[in-house]
């Protein structure tokens, strides 16, 4: 991987446009907010936007497009959201039927996108603070798990709530949910820690998405909301058609992580 | 007991003083700062007054009086601290030796008083939340433990950390973490959530000062630093002379709880 230590935003995604980089954002403009990518056609997306603000903690909407523009100026410059990612998924009827790398082919007047914002935000915030995070000291991706816990629905979108767990000694678990509690664009404070069970996690080491990691004897599992929360809800509510990011190849913007901090 | 509801700290005090509230201060002057107590000769007060500012979490200084000066007038108006609270202890050699209501007969041109922020001023914040507290619900004394994390010492001042422990759901632990984060003059965040062993706590059930509470199954032990920590300090540093309130009457002060809140 190239050094991309100075990077901005928006050479990231004109990289990514350009078919340089297929594979993960980790790390990709470092400092700047990364997001998470669901599109719905018009019919949906006022329930989709309505799902958001219900379930701000798995959906903080960042930014929703105008009904056909592929734009999202308050993102960033020169910003295509149908170019832009290194990877997207399509969904018919509830299932993943294809990944692809474009998807200007599948474009429509009446499709709205939403950008929400991602834990890779308060991870960033979580590291500068020295917390060590083990899953990117091992280089896997997160794991994530379904829940117990429902999100609240909005017209016919309902699911449950998908978290990230990151293990974490006691003291540095307070710490983060004091941090965390800093970015609520980004899932803000922890939605559970220390007794997975109770929210419907029966095994930590088999995780619904991503990489399991290890949970030693002096630390917490520790439970944050997860933007993959609407795949899930995707799942479970099947509507006819949507499109979002493939897991870890998420939209690079032009925000910078700093300025999402509320204090 | 008397309704208090409207009652001033100066109230308070004075009905302390005149001999008619030699109770528990817990309720009374609803709304008010109420403070731990620690009086030392001029020879040790300035080591107690580095070790506090060493160790803010459990000995944070609200005020500390001039020598010989049984006033703190930053924390109330005709406030003595020799006759105000109601019970008092006099250690010697680091030994409890007597409890007392008043201490005029002790009192000396060298000593100096230090009021230590209490965890009466966050519970208020928590309840006021929402957030269920046990011990208070059952009329308990919170459960107090020596702990294996160790203050930092200031001249021969030293010794474990006293916590107190608070069951609570996840859910409500998170939200106790970001409340009392904004109460560091009274203890602040947690130091620790979950796993006692790792500090040093055998048996939730046997705590070293105030009442067993139950921990249940849905439920994280929560700990705070706790004000009782110089009186731990007290008897292993064993300084020949000291004074300090007894557990659970405090001095009660004009400030208000809400004005501790930094932010």
């Amino acid at each position: 991987m190239r050094q991309t230590g100075s990077e901005s935003g928006l050479e990231a995604r004109r990289r990514i446009r350009a078919g340089h980089h297929p594979g993960h954002t980790a790390g990709l403009a470092p400092g700047h907010v990364q997001a998470n990518l669901a599109i719905l056609p018009r019919d949906l997306a006022a329930d989709f936007q309505r799902f958001c603000h219900r379930n701000p903690k798995p959906c903080p909407l960042l930014a929703a497009s105008e009904p056909g523009d592929p734009r999202l100026p308050a993102l960033g410059e020169d910003l295509d959201i149908r170019t832009d990612l290194p990877r997207y998924r399509l969904w018919r009827d509830g299932e993943l039927v294809e990944e692809m790398a474009d998807i200007r082919a599948l474009w429509r007047d009446d499709l709205v996108a939403f950008a929400l914002g991602c834990s890779f935000s308060f991870e960033a915030a979580l590291l500068a603070d020295g917390i060590a995070l083990r899953h990117i000291a091992e280089g896997r991706d997160v794991p994530m798990y379904r829940t117990s816990l429902m999100t609240t629905p909005a017209g016919p979108l309902h699911g449950p709530m998908v978290v990230s767990m990151r293990p974490l000694r006691p003291a540095d678990a307070i710490r983060a949910v004091q941090i965390t509690s800093r970015f609520p664009s980004v899932h803000g404070a922890p939605v559970h820690i220390g007794l997975p069970e109770t929210i419907g996690i029966a095994d930590l080491g088999r995780p619904d998405y991503g990489d399991p990691v290890e949970v030693r004897a002096d630390e917490l599992p520790v439970f944050w909301a997860c933007g993959v929360t609407p795949q899930a809800v995707v799942a479970a509510s099947r509507p006819a058609f949507c499109i979002t990011h493939a897991p870890g190849h998420m939209l690079v913007t032009d925000l910078s992580n700093a300025r999402l901090a509320i204090f």
